[in-house]
C-alpha cells in the first residue's frame, strides 16, 4: 500500500482529497491528510477507510520531516511559498512530491538536486497555471508535427460565476480569494508582445485595453492582460514568436466598471487610510474626491470620471451600495483594498446554491507550407455546488490525476518539472476529460492585420 | 580658530562653500571641503586663504571618524541616506552637524543621544525642506501670539525656470535632478485633509487634481499635491488644524501635458523595456500603445487618451521630439522612466545663460475673535548663474547662515533639531533678506467655503 502525504486540506483541496479517495481502493492507497485545523481535514476526509485525518504543521521541521519520510508520495496544496521547505525534504527523503503553484526561482534551482535523488517535482498542474498548460502544449505540439511555425498565442482564463447563477448587474462573484481580485493587475505593468512590437500597459489603463473574445456556447468574454506573457515563450519554446499574449476574462462590462476603483485608488494596498475606522461606505468613496461642502459624492465622482448621465457603469456602483452611510464598522483603520475588499464581500459573496465556472480559451495562429492557419481551442466548466466547485475541481483533478500517473509509472520523468511534456498532457487531458473538462478545439479562418 | 568640515562639494553645495569662505575670516573659520572627487572640491575652494580641498570618502568609517574628530563643526551634504553615519561620529566626538535634508525615523531616534553628547544635529534646513519650515512657522507662531485658530494652511514650492530663460512650450526645464522630476509622485497616494474630510489622491490622478495659485509678481501657476501632507500637522503643532495640504508648483499647463506620461506608463521605473536597446523615441511611445499595422503613433495616442485635435498638450508632446525616429542608442535595455529622462534631458536642460527661480508660497487660514482671516506668504528667488543657482542659494544660504548661528551661540538648542523655533527662523530668515530671499506678507479677504 503507497501512502500519499497530502499537506493541506483547505477549500482548493476538496475535489483532489475526494479524488484520491475515490481512487485509494482501486490503487491501494492510503491518503494522509494533513492540515493545521483537524476539523477541516477530519471533513474532508469524511471517515473514509482509505483516509486518515491529522493535525500537521508543514511549517514545523521535525513534524514536516518525520511524515514525509514515513509517506511514499507528497501532495503539496500549501500556500505557494511554504512549498520549497517540503520540497527540500521529499529530495532528502527521496519521495516524488506535487504542487499546483507556479515555480519559483528557488524551486527551478532545486532540478539538478531532485534529479540526482531520483524524484519529479512536478509543478503548475492546477488550473492556471495548469490545464493551461496541458492543453495549450497538446496544439503547440501538433503544430510543430505538421511543420507549422507559429505566428500567434493567446491565451485567456477566467474564474466567473456560473450562467444559472449570475443574477447581478457586475455579472460577477467573488468565486475565489476576494483579496487577489481586488489586487488583481497590481504590481508592475502589462508586458506582451504583439507582431513583433514590445507592449506595455500600465495598471492604471490595464481594465480600459481589454479584448474582447467569443467562447463557443458561452457568449462573449472581456480579457484584460496578465502580467508577463513574455516568460511563456521560453516556457513554451515559442521564442521567435511575434505575438504572445495571456489575460484574464471576464463578463463583458465588468472591466470599464470596475476600473472606477482602480482611477479612484480604491484598490491600494500600500498605505492605511486615515480615519477610515469611522467611515461609511460613502465617506470612503468621497475621501477620493475633491472636497466641496454643496456638491453630493454622485455628482463630484461623474464629473471626476467623466461618467455620463446615462452610462450603464452607474448601475453597478450604486448596486454595490458605495454611495449608502453604511458605516464600515472597522475595528481599526485599513487599506483602501481592505475596504474595498469588505464592501464587495456584502455584495458579490455566494449564495447557497450558487455555482461557479471557469472560462479558459486559447487562440493558435500558424503557419504551414506558406499558408495562415488559426485554431481556437475552449473550456468552459461548472462547479457541482460549494464544496466541490470548479475552481476546486479544476485545480484538484489534474492534481490527482497526475498524482496516479506518476505513482503507476506513466510518468517517469525526474526532476522539477511543468506539465508541458506529452507524456504528462496526454494522459491527464484524457482522464479530465471523463470528468467533463472537456477541450473543444476548432480551426477557424485566420484573422490577420 | 575653528575648523569647519564640509562633507560633499557637489552642485548643490556651491553657494554654501562660498557663504562659508565669505564669512571665514571675520568669523576665524577655516573650511576643509571634502569630496570623493578632489577637483570638484578644489574647484569649489579656488585657493581661498581659509578652505582647504581633500579626497575624502565619508562611507570609508575611518577617515570619517578622523576628519570628524578633528575639526570643530561638521555640515554634511551627502545624498540623504548617507547622513546617520556622519550623525553617529559626531554624537561620538561631540561635534555639531548640519544637514538640509528631511529627518529620517533613524535619525529621530539619537535625539537623547545627540543632547547627552551635549551637541545639535540641525536638519531640514535647505529650501523645501528648510525655508518652508522658516516662513512658515514664523506666521504660524505670529498667528498664534494674537490668539489665532488655525483653520487651513497650504504649502506649495517650485523649483522653475527663471521668466527670462522661459522660451519652451512647457514652460519648463531641469534645473535640479531630472530623475526626481520624472519620478515625482510616485511611491504612494498623496494624503491630506480638508476642511475635516481625510483626502487621497493616486499618482494615476494626482496631476489631474492641481490648484490654481497666484503669486504676487510672478503670476498664476499650478500646484499638485505632495506626498504626505498628513505629517505636517504634528511637525507644526497643528493636529487639529481642518485644512493642510502641501503641494508643487508648476507652470500652468504642465501638469495636464505631463499626465500623458504618467496616463502611458512612461514615468514607470519598476521594469525594464525589454527591447528599448534598439527603439527610437516613436518606438518607445508605441510601446504603451495597442499594435495596429495602419495606425499612425499620434493618433493611437490621441484616441487612447483622448487628446482632441486643438488641445495645445499636443504642440508640447510634438516639441519634446516623442514621435520622431530619432535612435534612443542605449547601451542596454533600460527602464521606461530612464528613458523618458533621456527624451527630456535632451529639450529641458538649461542652456548657457540659463537661470533658474525658486518660488514658495503659503496660504494662512485663521479664526481670531471669531472672525476669518487669511495671510499670503510668498517668495520668489532668481539665481545668479549656473553655479550660484537659486536652489542653490536657497539651500546653501540656510545652512550656511545656520551654520554661523550655531558657531558664535545664537542658536543654543542640542538635540535633533528642525528650524521650527523662533531663535532659529527668526536670524536665519533676517540674513536670508540680505541676500534678497525676501518673503511678501499679505492679508487676504478670506475665501470660505
Amino acid at each position: 500500500m503507497k501512502k500519499i502525504l497530502v499537506i493541506g486540506a483547505g477549500r482548493s483541496s476538496s475535489s483532489l482529497i475526494k479524488y484520491l479517495l475515490d481512487n485509494a481502493t482501486n490503487e491501494d492507497w492510503l491518503i494522509r491528510v494533513g492540515d493545521m485545523d483537524l476539523s477541516i481535514a477530519e471533513e474532508k476526509v469524511n471517515d473514509h477507510p482509505r483516509g486518515e485525518a491529522f493535525a500537521f504543521n508543514a511549517l514545523e521541521p521535525d513534524q514536516r520531516a518525520k511524515e514525509i519520510e514515513a509517506c511514499d508520495f507528497v501532495v503539496s496544496m500549501l500556500p505557494a511559498r511554504f512549498h520549497i521547505e517540503v520540497v527540500k525534504d521529499c529530495i532528502l527523503y527521496k519521495k516524488d512530491v506535487i504542487t499546483p503553484s507556479y515555480v519559483s526561482k528557488e524551486m527551478k534551482a532545486l532540478h539538478e538536486e531532485a534529479v540526482n535523488a531520483g524524484i519529479i517535482v512536478m509543478n503548475e498542474i492546477g488550473v492556471d497555471p495548469g490545464i493551461d498548460h496541458l492543453s495549450a502544449k497538446k496544439v503547440l505540439d501538433e503544430i510543430a508535427d505538421i511543420g507549422g511555425e507559429m505566428t500567434c498565442f493567446e491565451s485567456f482564463t477566467g474564474g466567473l460565476i456560473a450562467p444559472e447563477s449570475d443574477n447581478n448587474p457586475w455579472n460577477y462573484k467573488f468565486t475565489w480569494n476576494p483579496r487577489n481580485v481586488v489586487l488583481a493587475g497590481q504590481g508592475g505593468a502589462a508586458k506582451f508582445i504583439q507582431e513583433g512590437k514590445y507592449k506595455y500597459i500600465p495598471y492604471n489603463k490595464l481594465f480600459r485595453r481589454t479584448e474582447i473574445i467569443n467562447v463557443e456556447g458561452r457568449g462573449n468574454f472581456e480579457g484584460y492582460a496578465n502580467r508577463d506573457s513574455l516568460k511563456y515563450r521560453s516556457i513554451y519554446g515559442l521564442e521567435d514568436i511575434p505575438t504572445i499574449y495571456r489575460g484574464t476574462l471576464r463578463k463583458v462590462g465588468f472591466s470599464r466598471a470596475w476600473n472606477v476603483f482602480v482611477q479612484l485608488g480604491a484598490t491600494d494596498d500600500s498605505y492605511i487610510l486615515e480615519g477610515s475606522k469611522n467611515m461609511t461606505h460613502r465617506d470612503f468613496i468621497n475621501s477620493f474626491l475633491a472636497y466641496n461642502p454643496h456638491d453630493s459624492v454622485e455628482l463630484k465622482l461623474r464629473y471626476y470620471l467623466k461618467i455620463e448621465q446615462d452610462d450603464i457603469i452607474w448601475d453597478k456602483l450604486v448596486w454595490l451600495g458605495i454611495f449608502e452611510d453604511t458605516p464600515l464598522n472597522l475595528e481599526e483603520d485599513k487599506t483602501p483594498a481592505q475596504i474595498l475588499q469588505q464592501i464587495l464581500e456584502a455584495k458579490w459573496t455566494l449564495e447557497p446554491h450558487d455555482k461557479d465556472m471557469i472560462v479558459m480559451w486559447h487562440k493558435f495562429g500558424f503557419r504551414v507550407d506558406g499558408i495562415d492557419r488559426e485554431i481556437h481551442s475552449s473550456m468552459s466548466y461548472i462547479g457541482a455546488d460549494q464544496t466541490y466547485t470548479a475552481m476546486s475541481d479544476t485545480v484538484g483533478l489534474p492534481v490527482g490525476i497526475c498524482t496516479k500517473m506518476i505513482l503507476n509509472g506513466t510518468i517517469q520523468l525526474k526532476g522539477v518539472q511543468l506539465p508541458i511534456h506529452k507524456e504528462i498532457y496526454e494522459p491527464v487531458l484524457a482522464e479530465l476529460e471523463t470528468f467533463g473538462i472537456v477541450f473543444n478545439e476548432m480551426e477557424v479562418e485566420p484573422v490577420l492585420y
